[in-house]
């Protein structure tokens, strides 16, 4: 069985080490656009073969995936459609799905139907296939979203491997996914951004974060995390990343009023309510 | 030597803690107003003796030291000061110092050369003294900041004692303090809280948690610390806090701008940015 791997980075590298290592796939070729990336693969093992195309890498493959950033999946689905054997199928680990979705709706024609949404949520503020690692899904979450187009037997092909390879599957609709990830990824992501590039455009940046405790470590963490894959993020899920943004910033404009008047009632308001939920919810 | 503890959660037990495991004192009398805490404290051997208010733990002492909620520092300092010897050194540890040494400076009189101002980096999501480490502060910075009235004897006590206990020094002044953790503590403790009372007010917050990925829980971490706590250094550093939020705001205004047009190549621009100064400066 052949796997055809569209991006070489921590996800897909990882991906193609744990399919391989439960005896799925005995084949990897993979197409990579940055400099270098299919060399570093090979040399690790971690693809048999690089192809001078993603259109090249599709021909005969029973598995297609596609670990890009999210700005890139549309146009690798527009080179890969005409390859596509009858059955292959084509499946995405992006963190945006409506946009992606309906990428592939333009792109695939019918076999659309063959298209398998997923995401799983096994992210890293690392990149680079340097990171992959075989056990990188163990104990994940794997968000299957499927549309109602997509082919049952595909479904179950897909949620059966990621089962497999050590996910739990969550199935929602695109909309409920990027709702969700908006929320809890997505905007949490621009803030970790926002708030670094604050701090360091700053006359005594150094200075600062040589002073920054654990807490603004843990807090920032996520703002290591790779540039351009975040930014395609943002965009592809920009009117639920928009929304959520411009709820947060009303609470902040809010708390900038009681930070202003010194407003220690309202603040330990807002502040109790949050260390309640973070407690109860998370440990 | 006698200790006067007047706060017993998670850095006055553990400096308590700390002092005594290096042989600096051989007797710590405590107060607080939670109820309850002082048992804890005493049930724990962190304290020896419960007093029944802060004027009448301080009788004595060689050193009191304030570890309260920074709203609370004035009115200890009021209540502690007629009980003071005319040797007595008096300290604290808000996160938060101009507010701090004003207040100080209005109550303590003469005694306010004795009063040395100080900051241990060292906090954690916990509070509590039942989370009270003996080695809570190795290794950590201890921010010095001395008044231009600060006695040079007692600043060289405070000093020693915290280099005693594992902490490397480093000496600023209160603007310089609050302007750095205005920065990079109270501003990411405050969009922390603001992120998960935003989640934690949806209807589907408790899916939203469940779905949310390890970055979300490092960003979030400090979310759920001390709510007194924090909405008192939030009010005691306002003035620095409130430029650093109304700055930030500005930022986030820019990023909405760029969100809402699917604008990829700004917020690659700022991410970029962020993520290159996050692993630069932090690993």
């Amino acid at each position: 069985m052949k796997l055809a791997l569209i991006g070489v980075g921590l996800i897909g590298g990882s991906f193609a080490l744990a399919v391989r290592a439960v005896g799925k796939f005995d084949y990897v070729v993979a197409f990579d656009s940055a400099p270098g990336a299919l060399q570093r693969a090979a040399a690790l093992g971690v693809i048999d073969e690089a192809s001078p195309s993603a259109a090249h890498a599709a021909i005969d493959a029973s598995l297609v995936m596609i670990a890009t950033p999210v700005g890139s999946t549309q146009a690798v689905l527009r080179d890969i459609a005409p390859n596509l054997t009858s059955s292959a199928i084509v499946t995405d680990v992006g963190s945006a799905k409506g946009s992606v979705i309906e990428g592939a709706r333009s792109e695939l024609g019918a076999a659309f139907s063959r298209f398998v949404p997923g995401h799983p949520i096994a992210g890293r503020e690392h990149s680079g296939v340097q990171f992959a690692d075989a056990a990188l899904f163990r104990d994940k979450i794997f968000v299957s979203v499927p549309s109602v187009q997509t082919d049952a037997g595909a479904l179950l092909t897909m949620e059966t491997l990621w089962r497999d390879i050590g996910c739990r599957i969550e199935r929602m609709t695109s909309e409920e996914h990027d709702s969700i990830f908006a929320a809890v990824s997505h905007l949490p992501h621009l803030l970790a951004f926002a708030l670094v590039d604050h701090v360091a455009a700053q006359p005594d940046a150094a200075r600062k974060f040589a002073m920054s405790g654990a807490g603004f470590r843990d807090f920032t963490r996520i703002a290591a995390s790779n540039p351009r894959m975040w930014s395609d993020i943002c965009v592809a899920n920009r009117i639920a990343l928009g929304g959520e943004l411009r709820a947060q910033r009303k609470l902040l404009e809010e708390l900038q009023y009681a930070v202003d008047s010194g407003d220690a009632d309202e603040l330990h308001r807002v502040f109790t309510r949050a260390a309640a939920a973070r407690s109860q919810v998370l440990g």
